[in-house]
């Protein structure tokens, strides 16, 4: 049970959290922080947060377990104005979809409370954004990755653990290097190829329309171009490096389909799509 | 009223256009024609046809309307065995998502019945194949595109235009061309992009992590890449000049996303990832 749970950012990840956690009958209160007041207010109105303030010493103050739910280039800010307020006994953690920007910055800020926090990613999400969106199932059945260091306190990553556990998620840990080269291909690689599909369809002549004719597929494809640009900057800015690594190398495997489509070479195409298919209904399911 | 319509390749697409024109009280008998006699027996079974044979010939000779929905790579052969076959009174069609090519064939094989064939695409599917997909309510809603030319006599496209009405569709009219142009552009190009990413991640050495962290935006962004191979490898050979511009030109725009992020060019990416969401949210719908 968790008595006071302060929650900074209170976007569709921390009103979904805070939702979970209270069907769950696990927290006692929720006070969430941010900049937007009406935001915050409709937060209250939605039964999502219980208080709210716009100072995040005050949130963090006599909070159990903070949680730093704001978008990736926010989250030194926070480090820096709560690690002289919480306690010793206070547990930090966040949901940042990078983990190596996020470690460095906690480290820098939080000097001797660094073994009080638990880097953590929940792979869920939509997108939605903003309070609203908040989901109490949206954790069900979903991953939740956490990278503690050497030296993050084991009593901690129990607590986080088993905060997503009451989410109905389950925990996986991964080391903060591993963590972000993964997420790079599986996140954030496809984030990138969608908003860049987008944006070269709406510069061509006859966009209006290329958008009139599009199909199912293209919406599916797309539907990821629709999240919010605050936190894809963020993500590009603190893992730039192995996504560029992996646009380049991308950008080398369509070269590969391109040679095959202008030699016609169909038993290649078939191959290439064969491989894919097999791949994608394998591993993924044809869900 | 059709009385007897030839579905020649009873794929997702062709079952779905028999159920929907059966459920519409559209059709009298629909004869099924294909390769495998075990699907097309399935198709018996399931009520999608009412019998089948496995020459083309049979299948077209006392056809009002017949239907061509096989890959484009077969629509040749096709052509070629059903044009001393069918009366001047039938009326030809077929389903294929690139139309020059297909106009290409026929004008060869049908030859003076050439006026009887009218180009049709319905902008629907989905990754899953086989009669066994078909849906009667595949096409409510969704838009078939019509690509008559100067010389299709207008009687036959009104009656291709009337028989997707009666499945629920609204009837587009582009010229061949520009159909191709907008569908390497919305549809082709978009399941290249997907097959490749799934290559690309599958080659890579932690793959089978990869596909296991892989999130909902994931699913459907890739879903796509499920499609049926051998329809993709015919899509490139009919349409490849199209889409190699497509893909070069995309890569350019990738290369403007990756000098924004090697820069850490906070407001280009903030513009770059705007201008994508309010396109997709606006043109599309948040669906």
């Amino acid at each position: 049970m968790i008595d006071r749970l302060a929650i900074i950012g209170v976007g569709m990840i921390g009103a979904s959290l805070a939702l979970a956690l209270k069907q769950a009958r696990a927290v006692n209160h929720v006070v969430g922080c941010g900049r937007n007041q009406t935001s915050l207010q409709k937060g209250v109105d939605l039964g999502v947060i219980d208080s709210y303030t716009t100072s995040i010493a005050e949130a963090a103050s006599s909070a159990d377990v903070v949680v730093l739910a704001t978008p990736l280039g926010a989250m030194q800010l926070v480090f820096e104005q709560i690690t002289d307020i919480v306690s010793e006994h206070t547990v930090i953690t966040d949901t940042g979809s990078a983990k190596g920007s996020v470690v460095r910055v906690a480290q820098t800020a939080l000097g001797d409370k660094m073994a009080q926090f638990v880097p953590g990613h929940p792979i869920a999400g939509a997108e939605k954004s903003g309070v609203e969106a908040g989901l109490a199932s949206l954790y069900q059945g979903r991953r939740v990755i956490l990278t503690p260091l050497e030296s993050t306190d084991p009593a901690a990553v129990g607590k986080i653990d088993n905060m997503w556990q009451l989410c109905g998620a389950s925990i996986e840990y991964l080391s903060v290097e591993h963590h972000d080269k993964i997420l790079a291909a599986t996140s954030h690689l496809p984030h990138m190829l969608a908003y860049s599909l987008v944006n070269y369809l709406s510069n061509l002549n006859d966009h209006d329309e290329i958008f009139k004719f599009a199909a199912g597929g293209f919406r599916d494809f797309t539907r990821i171009a629709s999240s919010d640009p605050v936190m894809w900057r963020d993500v590009c800015i603190a893992n730039g490096e192995a996504l560029l690594e992996l646009i380049e190398n991308y950008k080398i495997e369509l070269d590969q389909l391109s040679v095959a489509i202008r030699d016609r070479d169909q038993d290649r195409l078939l191959e290439l799509f064969g491989k894919a298919k097999s791949e994608r209904d394998s591993l993924i399911g044809n869900c």
